[in-house]
Order: C-alpha cells, then sequence, then structure tokens
C-alpha cells in the first residue's frame, strides 16, 4: 500500500503432515509475526510436499521474487528429510558434510551416540551459513537469501534470533486493532470511504463469534503510526455516528 | 507414491490477516482431513494477499494444475473482499447479481435488512453456482472446477456437506499412526529400508515434545489397508529388535 520500498519476504511450509491436514501450521504465523517486528512483509506462503522437484522448483521460483526465503521442515535425519539436498540442487551446489556443523554435532552428543542417522543432520549445501540450534543441537543453514529452518514449532522459534542480524528490514509494521459489536455489512460502505481516504493504511475486516456474539475486528497496518491513528480517528467517527459498540481497541 | 490415477487437489487461502501472523490458519488442515476422506489429495496450498492481480494469476495457474481448487476467503461485505470480482476476471466471465442468491439473501434477512453491503455478497461471476451457507446465509460459489468458500472456519466447515457431491474423488486415503518413545536418528535407517521396500506407502516421520517427554510419530498413508498393515508390521518388527517403546498405534 505504501510506495516507499517493501523489504519482502516469502515462506515455504515443506512437509506433507500439513498437506494431509494431520497438523497445523503454525511456523507461518510465527514467521510472520517476527518478520513484521522487524520490518519484513510476508508476501505469500506456499505449502508443499516432500518432493524433491518441486522443492527445487518452488525455491528457485521464490528466491527471486521476494528479498527473503524462509524453508520450515525437512531437515531432521529420515528418509522424508530432503530440504538440505533439494537446496543443493536448487542452487547447483555440491551436497556434502558440513565441516563446522560436524564439530557441532560430534560435541552436542556423548561419545558414540554421533550416529549415521544424527550425521544426515548436518550434510548441507557446500559452503552454506550455519543457523544455529539452541534448542537441539542440529543446526539450520542458509544460501544466499534462503534460510532453511526446521519444521518443528518450538525448534523454529528458538532459532529466529540467531539470524535476526542476517535480515535487513525497514519499518517496523505497525498495526492497531478495533473491535466494534457490529456486523460487516452495517460498516462496509463507510469503512470502504475510509479506506479510500487512507490508501497508505492497509485496512482489513474480520468477522468473528465470541461467547455467542457476533462482532468485527477492524485491522490497520502501517508503518506510520500517525497514520494509523488518523485512520482509526475516522473509523471512531462512524462508529459513533452509527451508535455502534466499541469492544477494544489495541 | 502410488501409480493409480490421483485426484488432487490445490488450496488458496485469500487473506492479508493469515500473512500478517495475526490469525493462524486452520482452514487447510479441514478441508485437507475432508478431501483426503473423499479420496482427494491436497497437492499444494498457497496464502495470497487480498491482491487482485494475485488472485487471479494463482487461481487461473493451479485450476489447470490439479482437478479440483478450492479458495478460503474474502467473499464478505467488505472492500478488501474482492475473491468473486477477482474470480470474474480469471474465468473472464461478467460480474453481476446473482439472481438465486439474491433471492435466498432477500428471504434470509428481515424485511428493510438487506442493504447494500449484504447485496454485495450475491455479486458473483455470471452463472456461477452456488454453494449454500447453513450458517450465516450468504452462499460460496463455484465456477467450473474452482470452490470458493468463506475464510471463517466454522462457516467455511458447514459448507462442506453441500459441495460433497460435487467432488468425485478416488479412493479414500488411509493413514495409520505409530508412537514411538525414541528419536528419529535411533530408527532413520531401519525406517528408509521399510519406505524403500513399500513404495506404495508413503511414510512419514515427525518428532514431537510432549510432557516433557521426546517421542517420534511415524505415519503411513495410502488408499490400500493391507499394504499400510504390512508396512506396519515391518516398522513394529525393528522397533521390537530395538527394544523401543511403543506409545500408541491408531
Amino acid at each position: 500500500m505504501t510506495d516507499k520500498k517493501e523489504i519482502s519476504a516469502g515462506i515455504i511450509i515443506i512437509g506433507n503432515e500439513i498437506l494431509s491436514g494431520r497438523t497445523k501450521d503454525t511456523n507461518t504465523s510465527t514467521l510472520a509475526l517476527w518478520l513484521n517486528s522487524i520490518g519484513v512483509k510476508v508476501a505469500e506462503v506456499r505449502i508443499i510436499p516432500d518432493i524433491e522437484n518441486t522443492i527445487v522448483e518452488t525455491v528457485n521460483t521464490l528466491r527471486k521474487k521476494y528479498n527473503y526465503i524462509f524453508t520450515s521442515g525437512g531437515i531432521g535425519p529420515t528418509h522424508d528429510d530432503i530440504t538440505a539436498e533439494s537446496i543443493s540442487k536448487a542452487f547447483n551446489l555440491k551436497y556434502e558434510i558440513h565441516k563446522k556443523g560436524f564439530k557441532i554435532l560430534e560435541s552436542y552428543y556423548k561419545p558414540g551416540e554421533f550416529n549415521e542417522g544424527r550425521q544426515k543432520m548436518i550434510w548441507m549445501p557446500q559452503n552454506a551459513n550455519l543457523i544455529l540450534n539452541p534448542t537441539s543441537g542440529a543446526p539450520g543453514f542458509s544460501v544466499e537469501n534462503v534460510f532453511c529452518l526446521p519444521g518443528v514449532p518450538s525448534i523454529l522459534k528458538s532459532m529466529l534470533g540467531g539470524i535476526k542480524n542476517k535480515i535487513v528490514g525497514g519499518e517496523p509494521i505497525l498495526s492497531q486493532t478495533i473491535s466494534l459489536r457490529t456486523v460487516e455489512s452495517e460498516i462496509a460502505n463507510s469503512l470502504t470511504k475510509v479506506q479510500n481516504q487512507n490508501t497508505d493504511v492497509e485496512i482489513g475486516s474480520y468477522p468473528f463469534f465470541q461467547a455467542g456474539k457476533l462482532g468485527v475486528s477492524i485491522v490497520m497496518r502501517s508503518d506510520n503510526r500517525t497514520k494509523i491513528e488518523n485512520c482509526a480517528e475516522e473509523i471512531l467517527n462512524f462508529v459513533k455516528e452509527k451508535n455502534i459498540e466499541v469492544i477494544s481497541r489495541s
């Protein structure tokens, strides 16, 4: 919505368990909230299966389209973990043992425990940059603008701190939410007018049911706090005129 | 994994609220579980913003690639609800008032309540097929193989029954999960052998933390129950040899 240069990201969730519906994806939300806080906007998410060609093609399409790409999933020790090998192919790099990664895991495990299965986790694209893992040892990695993280939500979360200084974001994306006791159709026209007069603020309208009652959350997003405040005032003006209850503003 | 003709689906989640991280997507899981039960496999999910060009391009790319496409979000009455108009453009169809839809909503609301905002919800691609909405009146619609559903999870869920007979699936995709008290690297090699000997069964391995303890869930998926059972027996054989505790099998 703003004319300023936006820093964009694409997220690629790799994993049959999400596509089968067995597991609900929460990594998108974790990554998006974190990226917003450092001024990066998620432009697109793709959830794809554990199929090498699909991973290679998706990575190669999106890494040219957005400033940063984050992948989640497929970097463990089992046969269905094929992200590192696929990323090697995408970048036309050798897939090999990462020496520094090997040393990290060798000292992480007790003597004799760093078996073949675990060693698979430090096979990576040649010269990949390690992303340290404070939770469970096995590192992630990045190649150019592509950052590869694990699928387990708590481990992924614990690794974000380690890459913060590798991401150059823009202004943090701010948001404000006004929740109203109304239905969308009551405010649709007025809200359209406010959006048309505030093109630098992205306004979203989201109906909800809570404790058996209907409501609508209006979310304003921009990198400019004053513009959000002005927009909020215009919304509160028509809300007052229409005698609609404001449930919360945050 | 199987050579039989697979019926495939793509899911398109339309909504800035998912990309911003504010809302976690649960519709993918709802749709995928339901589709699996009627023999349709979700091949890909894309989460995209409320931008017309992006919606048009994504729909036109995916509808040729998969048997069925399901969109979620953007069919309400507010300015950010642009799915119906975008689908009209994708199919090069007029965007107009749907007469049957108009009658449904006219009788759904009390006299005088069917205002301009609500009327926006029955602007649709010409000759679209309605998808009835038992929860909140406003129908979804389909054009050819593209089914457009709302973003509110409970409403989306309530509308699936109404389209079941419009989807021709294959054999239902069955699954079985064996949860073990172990870590992935202990079983990686044995599991690879089982996968190589059972190429018709898709085997996934998913580590978890539960009540402070580590475990791994092995999920087997196929449309053939016997093949899953054989695969499970092979897994339980090496599990027994390795003296690994079976937490559950379901």
